[in-house]
């Protein structure tokens, strides 16, 4: 189990390369940060390979409750730094994609629903670990205080997204006997909207960030973004397997 | 070691009582809460039981660096947020203390320094883990966004501060003899310091928050500090020691 020193914490330094790479290249090397996704997070794959209790897949869908909240939030704080209205009319569909009815922050409330959480118990933020706040809270400080097209850059995360939805879906119920279909709606939901939301924001980012220095940049903003992500499974691991460690 | 669980993971809502508390009942209430302060936790047991290797303490002082880094900056938001200029003159000492030569930084600096780390790996947070940021950042941004009377009565950690120095200053030296006595200046200076900072705020805090409500949220927010401290011995401690879980 060494893959946190050689996975997150590795504070490696993103190489300036010596000329700008093209469209293709730089697609390449946004992909190539694939080995820093949580879904190599020890947390995940527990997750993913059916060895966690009710209870702890229920601690799950309630912390990442409170960064699936967090979202629409940093969505709002980039367009009130956008002063470009196309952009602005694109990226409002980030927002409305989770605070529609029925979709969104509502299929995650559903499963955990489904679960047999209340949904008081979710809304309200009761089982958030302290440090599942301060990870979140950072990725929306960081939208509000940048500018909107580095923000944007910070969502490209979302590259990564589609995959850790397929395979929670090929993979859960095989071993979560007792969730039911419509568990996995939000599951279903965010594989295409997130193509669709990585489509637009890798348009812009390939667009906009065209030097060298620019592009290192994205790569270690994206970097950034990971390590919320990261921490956010780090809190939990830590809070349910921390027993076993100077036992 | 249930110690997560039963301390600072265990979210009981802090009761507000049916009156206000006078001055020393309210600061027994505060006094109680040493309970949650990160001198309890099992990774700074970990540093004063002499267990730590001279990698371990390093890591230590170059994440801690990055919180001392941090204080000076709220404080400097503290200033920024009140119009109070009798209170400006007071709090200004918090800034000084550690933004003066040859104290509060340049100390913590030469703590690490003693150590064998360089002075340039201590200042670019290298080292620094992704979710220590998070949890310092959280306590500055709390700082910048909330009235300057609020984030004062954040600052009420302080008020454990003391003895946790007394603590190293006593058992360090049996465990860690490769450190020399000038390594401690930063312990020693902080004993009194924490002292007369602890007495300005808490006389503020007495002052400001009389009613049951007001002083169950002072409860809450000083929680939160404590919440900020723990979380980055989280940190420290699932880096260091996440290898042996899923071994």
């Amino acid at each position: 189990m060494k893959l946190f020193k050689n996975n997150l914490y590795k504070r490696e330094n993103t190489i300036i390369n010596d000329k700008s790479y093209n469209p293709e290249e730089f697609v390449e090397k946004i992909n190539n940060l694939e080995y820093r996704y949580h879904i190599h997070h020890p947390f995940d794959k527990y997750l993913m390979d059916g060895k966690a209790t009710k209870e702890i897949i229920q601690s799950w869908v309630c912390n990442r409750y409170y960064y699936q909240a967090t979202i629409p939030q940093k969505d709002s704080a980039i367009l009130s730094n956008c002063n470009n209205r196309d952009i602005r009319q694109k990226w409002i569909l980030n927002i409305l994609n989770h605070d529609n009815v029925d979709e969104g922050l509502d299929s995650w409330i559903d499963l955990g629903i489904s679960m047999g959480l209340t949904r008081e118990e979710i809304l309200d933020f009761r089982h958030v670990l302290p440090g599942v706040k301060f990870a979140c809270d950072a990725y929306y400080n960081f939208a509000k205080n940048s500018d909107y097209k580095i923000a944007i850059a910070s969502c490209l995360t979302v590259n990564f997204a589609s995959n850790i939805h397929k395979e929670r879906i090929n993979n859960w119920p095989k071993h979560y006997e007792w969730l039911d279909e419509k568990s996995y709606k939000y599951f279903r939901e965010r594989i295409s909207k997130a193509k669709h939301e990585k489509d637009v924001a890798l348009a812009y980012v390939i667009e906009w960030f065209k030097t060298p220095e620019e592009q290192a940049n994205v790569i270690d903003i994206i970097k950034f973004k990971q390590d919320i992500l990261w921490s956010i499974l780090d809190n939990l691991y830590l809070y349910h397997f921390s027993e076993i460690i100077f036992h």
